[in-house]
Parts: structure tokens; C-alpha cells; sequence
């Protein structure tokens, strides 16, 4: 009843499939080519389907081109077998490589196996080409516990974030020992992803909390457009970008310098759940809520200027000695010049998830940014905003969690490796 | 602060946004060309990223080549006022006419307005293009209690669906006075379509529940290949196609014969979320699991057969005299062959829905169907699969809603117009 010999998503990469072709205009401009690797040789197809490399410095997902969706998972640990958690992170990781170049999770994935045995692959990704797939890891302050001998490697920049202002946290949407990132161009292969590495470790780690991003809202690299939150702003165009390797490298990059060893190379991921009142946003007027975010809606050029890209200009005052970007803008409590230079690297995805019981959409912001040392960074700029910016009257944080994002993976290494020298 | 002149959706095709141009390879096969409607001619771009017609005998959005995402709502009507009802329908319509051509909700839009006003649209579409956005209405029997006057019009095939075995229905995921189904190929046009919509009817109806769908599982025309749903297979292979008129006349239409008049050229909409108990259907032997569709999981072919658009025999015996495709089998039980010629228009969609706090994904399918006469069409299909089909073990039926979906619009017509006669 089986197929007659073995198909794989690369031999069927050919085929039509449902919405198999994702040309984001934007991703496309900035999608990486497909490196050749190590086995099969990719099949490569232009623009957003192409493949990203896994391997290299650093992990692939935090400064490629930001892809078009999201499928986030933060997940508990079950088991308190250190050999086993590093079994199950070496199984991700050669399952993660094989996905983002278009594979199934392991050979033989859904109909090459043998009849009377659960399929290796859940198979409905089948016909989907790599879309830009980027596959993630991070690892929550949790897992430093004394469950894995980690304790004495736990990094003092992970200690858990203080409490904003505002704040509306729901521990069933905050934390997690770990936590995968895929993104893609293509939600079904992100979802199709996360799906067979949850799988992967059943078992061993359970799901604690996840989020679906279907719209990205910030840009990575200098080749995509800005896209719009749901604010209808243009957001992220002050954002580092891929093409900045010394803002990178002061802002994001754990180095020697910074440590621990087995983060060098690695960054912090700091996920926030962002709730936002649009109806009440919505019924706000244009120039008010120019106003809030410290940008024109339109072009998103600063107030004061004429194009997204001019630098805002904080000082500019207008009638009456009022400063055009207000004391309270979003844009001037976030801006570098107002936090003694930290910059953070936003990589963000706008969510509905449905009702909120209040005949009102549950919509908004998953916050994602990536940086090397939270309490100096993410910390007092989300304590300046949490305090000062007038667009928390419009904002709800309802979830929260920071992550360790480890270095990437060398040639036959594994997530983690240098964490647990295996 | 606001904009020099004014800044419609139309007049920014050109920019590249955010996911702009998605270019699913099946949806840009089958999509329609934009026609010229009146007003502003329509710029269009190729393939997906098209207008489809929002005008014509029957409604967008049904035989629409099924494009790759949807966001759906059901709402309850807050007002006893039949006039401002049909006010908002009116306003409804003229609002999904323009952004089904890519422009805003409503002229001048987010920054074409007087600054000291709210914007009239939401703005986070301003530079996408149509996407092939189709927008479709449909009304629960509950719009027709004693609140407009309708009572003598609720169609006899409107009557509540039967409780089917093993439902576990949801009331806050069940029902709903109206219904508006969002599809296109990028999901942030139709959630800002849903959130414009809604928007409009501030005060008037409030969200009851809405659902997203992150990948299309069915195909409604020739011109497109059969995505797979969450258990991996191709799921639709036999549905009705748009290239089916007769079929289409015969199982989906409402016919003069049929009644009521208002309804003639409408049909009927069923939903139904159904989660899918992946983690436990990812267990089970691939054999197993293509007995229990009855076809194979790569190709799709009916067990028996070779490829996938090959006729299933259902009388075909194997060893022992047992039927290749089961008694029990998805595809059997479905068959209009053992439903006495019942066929039905499927339009469903992949959901992922976060976590269901027992470590497991919260995802499924939700159904959406489109019959003539949900009595003798869907309810016989839905009552032998739930009570006999060997897939139930692994689905969940948590939400569910019928509504009539009214004929398409006449130029300067409006959504309900044959049922108001307005």
C-alpha cells in the first residue's frame, strides 16, 4: 500500500504544491542561496523557496533577511537525564539541518519507511520547498537548574527579566527551558518544523507555550522594505541590520570579552507577547497618534523630516518650544541617542490568536530581539518605555521570556555543544 | 505631520512591502485576472498578488480558486435596528469592494484624512497589493429571530445542525447572527480586511469567535494541486471544482426550485474547527494510516491505484476477500457513491491555535464546506463519518456554524440586498 520506492521533499521539489511557491517580494530580494552541503545536494529554487544555510557562526534566524512567518515554541524539559537531553539535542539538530534544506525530519519521512511503523515524518510539508526556513534553539534560565549540572554555566545576563510597569504577564505564555524559533516564507513548513521536533522529543520535553506570527514587522537586512505592525506604522527602521558587522558585533554577538566561553558567538533572545488594543487604537486620531509613535504614517519618515530613512532629529522644537518628536514618542524613548547607545536587533511578528471573550480580536505584536546582554539593553529600554511612552495606553504585555541563544552549529556538531562539551 | 496630499493602497502597488508580492505557485495558476470595475482602474500585478472580482451572480470567495490563507469571524449583531443593520451592510460592502481591488477600507484612508480625525482605515495594508482578497457573508439562523423582522424568511435548511456523535462543541467557538470569511495569499490583508470590517461595525456587532488558517487543505479548481492537511495527506483530491458548472448547479447553488428566493444563486456555509490529535495520529503505522484514509500518503492515489486523480474502486477485494478500501475508510464513508451522489464544495484550512496546556500543539483543521441544502448534504456525510469513520479517534469537533450565504452583489447592490429589499 506503500509507495513504490522512496520520496523525498527535495525529489518532489518540482511539484506544484499548496502555496508551495512563497515569492515575498522582500524576502526574495534578501534570501540567502543555498549553500551546498555536506550529502544530497539542494535543490535550489529562486527567491523566498531557497534554502539558508544552517551551519556557520552563528545561528541562522537571528540576522537572515527576516522571512514572512513565525511558529514559536518554548518547551518544558521532562526528563532529568543530562545524557538524554543531549541526545535529544543532537537528534534535533540533524533533523533541524535536514528541514531547513528542504528535507523531511529524518530519511525515509513519511512513506519511505516501512508500512507496519509510525512515519519518520509527518509529511504534510511533502511538497514544499525549503522556503527559507530557519530553525533556532535558546535556553531558558530554568534549564540551569541542578536537574543538568548546568548551574555553574549559567550566564548572569540570563537572570530572569524585572518586573515592568504595566506588566500583565500570564505564566502560561512566559518562559521555558528551551525555546525553538522557525521561521519561514511558508507557515506550513514552519509550523511542519516545530511540529516534528516537539515529536521528536516526546517524552523528554513538553510544549509549555507557542505562537503563530503570520506577518513579520521588522526588517534584518538592508535589501527588505519595513513592513507595518498592526498599529499601521511602519516599524524597525532604525533596526540593526545584516549589513552592520561592527554594530552586530557590539550590540548582539556575545564575545570573548563578554562570555561565558560557550556563548561567544551566541546572543539573548527576549520574547514579549504583546496584546494591542487596536479597536481603541483605531479610534485615535492621525496626528495623536503620529504623535505616540514620533513618525509620519505614511512614508514613516520622522516628524520633522521628509523620508523613513532621515535620522530623526530629537532636538527640533516647533511652536511654543514644543519638541516636534514629543518627550513621550515611542521612537525617542527607544532611540539609541536617549539609552546611551544600546541597540537592540528586533525580529518581531505581528498575531491575531482569535477573540478575547470581549467581542474584540486578540491581536498584536510578538516582540522578539536579539542582544548581548539584556539588563544593559532590552532592560532599561523596556523600563524607559514601560514608564514614559504614551503608546503603553494602547499596549498589554502578556507574555514574556528570555532565552540564551548558543553559537552555531560546526560541521557534526549539535545545539548546545559547546554548553555541554559533548 | 500628516502626508503631503494623499496616499491610497492603489497608488503604492509599486512598493515593495512587507511579504508583498506572494506569489504561491497554485493560487497564481488559478487566479483570476482583475477586471475593470468602475471608478479607479485596478493595477494589477501577476499572479497572486491579483484582484479577483468582487461583483457577479454569486459571491467571491466560494469557487474562487482557494487561495493560500484565511481569517474568519463570526459576530453577533448588537443593535435591534433592522435600518442600521442594512446601513452597515451597506457599508460593509463598499468598504470589501474596495479592498478586495487593494485599495483601503474607505477613501483617503489611514493618512489621507484631517489629522485631528481617527483614520478611516487601519493602515497596516497600505502597501500590499490585492492579494486575491475575497471577503464573504453569511447569515446564522439566529439573525433570524424577532430583532429584524425576518423570521419569515429563515430558509428550512438553516435548522440547527444535529448533534453528531463525539462533538465537543465550544458555544464561545459555535454560531454567530453573521459570519465573514477573509481569504487571500498574504495573511496580513485579510486580517486587516477582518479588522476593517469589524472596525465599521463598532457598536453595531462585536467578534463572537474568528479563526485564522495558516495553509489551505482543499482545492476548488483544476488549475490547482492538492495541499495536505496536518495528518500529511492530500485532502481534497475529489472535491467539487470550479470547472464544474453542472456539478456545481446541482450540489452547491441554490436554484430557483430550491428556494427561498432571497437565497437563489447563495448556498450554504458549514464550519467546523476540528482539532486533530496529531501527536497520537503521528503514532500510528503508516499502513495504518493509509487504510484509515484509504489512500496512500505520497501520491494520494485510492488504495489500489496508482495515481492520485485515479477513480477509487470501493469494490475491489485484496486477500481473504477484504476490501482494499475499508469499510471504514475516510475516503468510502465520504464517497458520493455511499452517500447517495452527496458531493459538497470543500474550502478548509490548517489552524495552529498555540498550546493546549497539556504539552500538546493545538492544531487542526478548520472545515469550511459550501452545500445546497446541509440537511440531505452534509449532515449525512458528517453523520457516518463521525459515527463510523476509524479517523474520529484522532479528531475533535470543538466548533461549529451554519450559515446562508447570500447571492453575490449587483453593481451598486449591497450584501443582503434580496433579503432586506433595500
Amino acid at each position: 500500500m506503500t509507495e513504490p520506492g522512496k520520496l523525498s521533499r527535495r525529489r518532489l521539489l518540482g511539484v506544484v504544491g499548496a502555496g508551495a511557491a512563497v515569492a515575498g517580494a522582500g524576502a526574495a530580494a534578501g534570501a540567502l542561496t543555498a549553500q551546498a552541503l555536506s550529502g544530497d545536494p539542494v535543490t535550489t529554487t529562486s527567491g523566498a523557496a531557497d534554502a539558508v544555510p544552517f551551519h556557520g557562526r552563528h545561528q541562522a534566524g537571528i540576522i537572515t533577511p527576516a522571512q514572512d512567518r513565525m511558529h514559536f515554541v518554548a518547551l518544558d524539559v521532562r526528563t532529568d537525564d543530562r545524557a538524554e537531553l543531549v541526545e535529544l539535542l543532537k537528534d534535533w539538530t540533524r533533523a533541524a539541518e535536514r528541514m531547513t534544506r528542504g528535507l523531511e525530519a529524518k530519511p525515509d519521512g513519511a512513506v519511505g519507511g516501512l508500512p507496519e511503523a509510525a512515519p519518520a515524518d509527518t509529511g504534510e510539508a511533502l511538497d514544499l520547498p525549503a522556503s527559507a526556513l530557519t530553525l533556532t534553539i535558546g535556553f531558558g534560565a530554568s534549564l540551569f537548574d541542578n536537574r543538568f549540572g548546568l548551574a555553574d554555566q549559567l550566564p548572569p545576563a540570563l537572570a530572569p527579566l524585572p518586573a515592568f510597569p504595566l506588566d500583565d504577564l500570564d505564566p502560561a505564555r512566559s518562559d521555558g527551558d528551551i525555546c525553538l524559533q522557525a521561521c519561514a516564507n511558508d507557515p506550513q513548513v514552519a509550523v511542519h518544523a516545530i511540529r516534528n521536533l516537539v515529536r521528536l522529543g516526546f517524552g523528554k520535553v513538553a510544549v509549555r507555550w507557542s505562537q503563530l506570527g503570520f506577518g513579520r514587522t521588522s526588517s534584518t537586512s538592508k535589501t527588505q522594505a519595513t513592513p507595518r505592525n498592526l498599529f499601521g506604522f511602519k516599524d524597525g527602521t532604525r533596526n540593526l541590520k545584516a549589513e552592520e558587522p561592527d554594530a552586530l558585533a557590539e550590540h548582539v554577538w556575545v564575545g570573548k570579552a563578554d562570555g561565558p566561553d560557550w556563548l561567544v558567538d551566541g546572543t539573548y533572545l527576549v520574547a514579549r507577547r504583546i496584546r494591542m488594543h487596536i479597536e481603541i487604537w483605531d479610534r485615535t486620531p492621525l496626528a495623536e497618534q503620529e504623535l505616540i509613535v514620533g513618525r509620519t504614517k505614511g512614508v514613516g519618515a520622522p516628524l520633522g523630516q521628509v523620508a523613513e530613512f532621515d535620522e530623526p532629529d530629537l532636538h527640533v522644537r516647533g511652536e511654543g518650544g514644543i519638541p516636534v518628536i514629543a518627550e513621550d514618542a515611542h521612537i525617542r524613548l527607544a532611540s539609541a541617542e536617549q539609552l546611551k547607545g544600546v541597540r537592540i536587533l528586533r525580529r518581531g511578528y505581528n498575531f491575531t490568536d482569535g477573540t478575547d471573550g470581549l467581542g474584540h480580536l486578540d491581536a498584536g505584536l510578538f516582540f522578539v530581539c536579539f542582544n548581548k546582554d539584556s539588563p544593559t539593553q532590552f532592560v532599561p529600554m523596556q523600563k524607559a518605555l514601560s514608564s514614559k511612552d504614551s503608546m503603553m495606553e494602547y499596549l498589554e504585555h502578556t507574555g514574556s521570556g528570555l532565552f540564551a541563544v548558543p553559537p552555531g552549529v560546526s560541521e557534526n556538531g549539535h545545539w548546545g555543544e559547546t554548553l555541554f562539551h559533548s
